[in-house]
């Protein structure tokens, strides 16, 4: 699946850059030979590895930059001063046709508002957002927005539903991927008034997806739906509840294990099965979130993530630049045809 | 600390009503032997079971009516047309001085609305919230609200910090609770403006509170703070992502337990330690959630607990009572003084 496509990577964005960077585009290169890479940072920290790793060096092109967008830059002013930053000089590598998508460990807030300004958004989306996999009882949820929209209207919700879908239909090759709109009740009259509009649009335009309702935050677990679609704020404070809660689980088994030697013992017949749940619910698998609604490929991987995690980074978005994403989005997009009605966007038909 | 106070249950609240709600008295009386019982429900459903368990019945005042309250009734129907329901009756008792407090399990909105009715608010508060405790990694978090308001404002948010912090020091024995606020970014210029706007009251307020700032979802689990104040939509979406991913986990575990049989037999040496973290985070060990800011004690069970878990919503309501819970936010909010200034509430010290 992975062609010979070029990525552009912020080699100075993540808490152990440019380390994760370097070693995760070696770990990537065994699942993805062809795919070559216009790295951007500090050459100074870069040659060394190059120079020790020839195999992953025969694979890159270095673009030297020393100016490096911090976690504590706020986005405007990333934005304003950051034009020599390896960040946005990553970026501007794929407005440039030079490389098909980017991935960064970098600040969110940066890379989105960096990645906006340059690739702009597809035509006929309102706002992007940050779209991702979680682990469920049967496979994995896709959910967004984790974070890039604070508040949404109806017309963002349901272009999110829109571009969920075709992610799903996408990474996950699932036929017909079901909707649900995240809520505090799976009755038709709870929640806020844009959620009972956005699932009256949902299921009255001719989109042709296939909405479940409502869902509730145990769903996402459960695997009730494919797509989970919801504000960034609900989103973004669902993801860390769950990550937080997986820690918390994780911990507490660690200080079991090794709280009697007893455990220790039994420790040595339950490990490979241990291994197994571990490394389903590995967050490293599920780094790896994908700006949506971009007119071009950003991916935006954990900032404390390591090799691993990157590599699984660079793995979305060669998926998503293989996969034609985008094309698919426009083509969906294409059934909605907003108008703007008493200040109120709703979707009619074409 | 259980003196011989007066408890009024809806025993007919719950999936398994009203077999939970009698078992459930069964066990609380083992750590509270001096509490009394109003039982509201269906005498033919109720009466086989006191009959054969004499000890309980000795406890129980026995109130019949044969009208339930359903989890399909809305609230507000269930106002109008539920006067003779066990869940209005159940409140009732407690509005007429007959019981210190409530405990049901049934309809989380008309037992909200029912409550709020009939006991009215504390003075000074707009409006109530569901408060609840989750496991943390070296304690329990209190969480605020959990549902019973998808929209606040700043003076909600305010109050229920206030709220929070009197529940976690009277429930959890701390001296000096951190309180923090849920958001999407510890920064200080993320988020909404209301929350921005709450966190400026809090840090300059006269509240004599220990105020973190912002927080983020996995913050919950690490307990990074001992209050979590955040409004009922996200309050509601994080309780049940985190029930979820917790459930997630669990059954991750015992797929992989009885995958092989090198792990069966592991399982006998590690069964011990995984039984105390199972015990750690079972969900019933954190049943039982306060409506808070009401002028009476009201505690909701959830409805698909067990006997061991409507005991411990049992145990909630008795710990409210005999701390008098109430009468200490009424003296923490007499710091606060609402003063609405150009349609925005904002708080004033005296």
């Amino acid at each position: 699946m992975s062609l010979g496509c070029t990525l552009s990577l912020d080699a100075m964005g993540g808490d152990d850059a440019p380390g994760i960077v370097l070693e995760g585009v070696n770990l990537a290169r065994r699942r993805h030979p062809s795919v070559k890479y216009l790295l951007f940072g500090d050459r100074a920290k870069l040659k060394p590895y190059l120079d020790k790793n020839p195999e992953v060096a025969a694979l890159c092109t270095l673009h030297h930059t020393e100016v490096a967008i911090t976690n504590e830059d706020k986005p405007s002013q990333a934005v304003r001063s950051g034009r020599e930053s390896s960040m946005w000089k990553a970026i501007q590598a794929v407005k440039a046709g030079e490389a098909a998508g980017i991935v960064s460990a970098g600040n969110t807030g940066a890379l989105m508002a960096m990645s906006k300004l340059t690739m702009r958004t597809l035509p006929g989306i309102d706002r992007p957002a940050i779209c991702s996999m979680f682990p469920n009882m049967h496979g994995d949820t896709v959910m967004l927005d984790l974070g890039a929209n604070a508040v949404c209207d109806v017309r963002n919700l349901v272009e999110f539903a829109v571009m969920g879908e075709c992610f799903a239909k996408s990474v996950m090759e699932q036929g017909r991927p079901r909707i649900g709109l995240l809520n505090i009740g799976s009755e038709d009259l709870k929640g806020t008034d844009v959620l009972r509009d956005a699932a009256q649009v949902l299921r009255d335009s001719d989109l042709d997806i296939e909405f479940h309702g409502f869902i509730e935050g145990d769903d996402i677990a459960l695997g009730t739906v494919d797509v989970v679609v919801t504000d960034g704020f609900t989103g973004n404070v669902a993801l860390k509840t769950a990550e937080g809660t997986a820690k918390l689980y994780s911990q507490f088994l660690r200080n079991a294990f090794s709280s009697s030697i007893l455990a220790k013992f039994g420790l040595l017949f339950v490990r490979p099965v241990l291994s197994k749940v571990m490394m389903r619910t590995d967050p490293r698998r599920y780094n790896g979130a994908l700006f949506v609604g971009l007119n071009g490929i950003a991916v935006k991987s954990h900032g404390g993530t390591d090799a691993l995690g990157f590599s699984n980074a660079i793995g979305v978005a060669i998926d998503m630049v293989t996969r034609d994403l985008n094309a698919q989005i426009a083509k969906e997009l294409s059934r909605l045809n907003w108008n703007v009605t008493q200040g109120q966007s709703v979707a009619v038909s074409e």
